[in-house]
């Protein structure tokens, strides 16, 4: 018999119960071994659930119970998840967690320690929840080197942008209804502000680029100053703004990465994804472009990645599998944003038309106007690719010759 | 040293020997084990190659060479690469193939076989080219049952009807285009009447429903007979027609299966995946609808999928994974078509328009017309769900009542 304990009884905790229980037979077919949930940490009284006597509120239970070999972690936050989950794996016990706060952290270290304890650290549902991306990115890498990974990695963020491009909502206005919903928490700033996508692309690029990268090192911008002119603009030249994670690899090893809102062509796999769901570009040398799409969040599709690592760790117990990275304490995988190339699309108002276009045309080439239907004290305009330090260079000589810069938005190559 | 046999030097074969050798460090680290190709099988010569030195022009120096333990089966067609697999697998070698026709044909028996003899029988490569699909739908069944699968699975069709569809470019100058690309064969059958679907949706079915399901139980229709006429009118629906095969489990254990042309919806994931790519949706009871989108063929991503089989293969030796269904010999797991539920888009050609609608509303309940525009002797409309049988025995009576129908295609519900 496996013995499984799951710290914390949340949302994804009580998912992974359901689902475990549901789908047992099938899992211990899978795995060829028998298993059952022993313990669930937490502190709080679930008196009248039907496995009420599993409850324990001492992890020293867990991580000193020799028939403990797996320890679901989907508490979230640092600490302790951090403490926790180290002195599981150090125990000789393999974790699973879907906390993205915790892998984007502290990945690297966690995986070395279950390396040189032969257990595993599987985290798939900490990207893209019951999206499978960890494990399909990690056997892509066999045969692939990837060269860029783009993705929507944030439901929240995207049902609001949804709304504000489909039914002309303000930003306050979705963000309120998404609160209303259950899709934005109270305090929506690491969805809004772009922190969570942050995480993810970090847990991605580190995966994808054998080295870690952390979320302070990456250039994040959120989409609290996005508007609804913004939207129209995107929707005159083309496509939908959309809030986009992604990382690239570069020649000399290092690795550009940002958070950003995103002008995306409606050509794009990534401009028809809609509402709450999310989706993972890959670029490989060898697969060229692989679109992964799903549900990103929700009770059950995050509870079911957990319960097919569990199945995956079950399956491996007493090896580590090659999953892993390298970590880089400097902190200095990603290359300054700055030195970034970028087209923009720049929102500019004037007095004078004539002289507007003269003012632009002369620091940015020959660009083509955008306009909305009826104004005419603005346009926008996609700028030539140039660096990030060049655009802001050339917008800060624009607001000197008198005009306005109403608003810019990176645009997404793909 | 694990000695692998390549059987077939092809495009895909000399494919997976070009990324084999490419990503060789890689893949020996990621299977912890020194790696590399012995022999390659083919009876033609190709002897300024750097490996020539590797080719063999019999098998069975193959099968009864006990240092190869895995053997690469990308011949293609069912004789004699049935006989070498089967073999190959009782002489205690996982088997690693691209052929989707020996998947769909003969997968339950050889996955039998595999087990029997603790090795391994992997085709990621046979469903979706570089897309990973298999081993992400495998994991997926841990936790979730899967409800239904729909996909693009043949980019060829895919690529004639985005002509059609862009370029308002006819089937046949479509078809041209396509062979004059390389991305249709001299005899196209296969792929525009949609038996290489047909495969691919079989081999998905079996996994996802643990039955095999023969190719010769799904009706299965291509593309020859649409029209520009059928893409105009899907356009004024509000959107495209694409060749889809499909599969659902039924209440009862049995499985629907089709492949066939369909309106899909500009709001479906489907719908904007055009040229040569291929996308997979799978709608699981945990995870919701997940979609897998990507390059379909071609040399590189197809033997990217194999290379990443390879490794599992050897990281697996001498344990048989999970991975099998039933065989049903009596091929009966699918349904008749004729009892599945539909909507259907109806072009119904008349002499009085007002005489033919009451026709069609006398038949068919009140149904919307859609016209073309400057089209005043025909319309068409979307029928109300009804099953297949009743469809035809009401469209049998329309022509009864003097008026033609001069097309149809089924309605994808998602």
């Amino acid at each position: 018999m496996l013995n499984i304990a799951v710290m914390g009884h949340g949302v994804v905790g009580s998912g992974v119960l359901e689902v475990f229980y549901k789908n047992r037979a099938s899992m211990e077919r899978k795995a060829n071994k028998e298993m059952d949930i022993k313990y669930v940490l937490d502190l709080r009284e679930f008196s009248d659930l039907p496995y009420a006597d599993k409850f324990i509120k001492d992890f020293e239970l867990i991580v000193n119970d020799p028939e403990i070999s797996i320890v679901v972690e989907v508490m979230g936050g640092l600490d302790p998840a951090f403490t926790y989950v180290k002195r599981c794996l150090e125990a000789g016990k393999s974790v699973v967690t879907s906390n993205k706060e915790l892998v984007a952290a502290k990945g690297a270290e966690l995986l070395k320690v279950a390396n040189e304890h032969d257990v595993n650290f599987f985290f798939e549902a900490s990207v893209g929840g019951g999206i499978p991306i960890i494990r399909p990115l990690h056997a892509c890498l066999v045969a692939n080197e990837i060269d860029e990974i783009a993705g929507i990695l944030n439901g929240t963020t995207n049902f609001i942008l949804t709304k504000m491009i489909r039914e002309q909502m303000s930003f306050t206005d979705a963000l309120a209804l998404a609160q209303k919903l259950g899709y934005a928490e109270r305090n929506p700033a690491a969805d809004v502000e772009g922190h969570d996508a942050c995480r993810k692309i970090c847990i991605l690029a580190s995966l994808a680029f054998g080295k870690h990268v952390y979320p302070d090192e990456v250039y994040t911008e959120g989409i609290t100053e996005l508007t609804l002119e913004d939207v129209e603009y995107a929707k005159n030249w083309g496509g939908v703004i959309k809030l986009i994670g992604r990382a690239k690899r570069l020649p000399d090893g290092k690795v550009a990465a940002m958070v950003s809102p995103a002008f995306v062509s409606s050509d794009s796999q990534l401009s028809s994804v809609d509402d709450v769901f999310n989706a993972v570009l890959v670029r490989g040398d060898a697969t060229g472009d692989v679109v992964f799409y799903g549900k990103g969040a929700g009770k059950l599709p995050t509870a079911s990645a957990v319960v097919a690592d569990i199945v995956d760790a079950a399956k491996a117990e007493h090896s580590s599998t090659s999953l892993r990275w390298e970590d880089n304490p400097a902190h200095n995988t990603v290359t300054d944003y700055l030195d970034a190339e970028v087209s923009m699309y720049v929102r500019i108002g004037y007095d004078n038309f004539d002289k507007a276009t003269k003012v632009i045309g002369d620091l940015f080439g020959e660009i083509k106007p955008i306009y909305r239907s009826g104004i005419d004290d603005e346009f926008a305009f996609i700028s030539p690719v140039l660096t990030e330090r060049e655009v802001s260079q050339k917008l800060e000589q624009v607001a000197e010759k008198g005009l306005q810069v109403l608003g810019k938005v990176r645009v997404l190559g793909y």
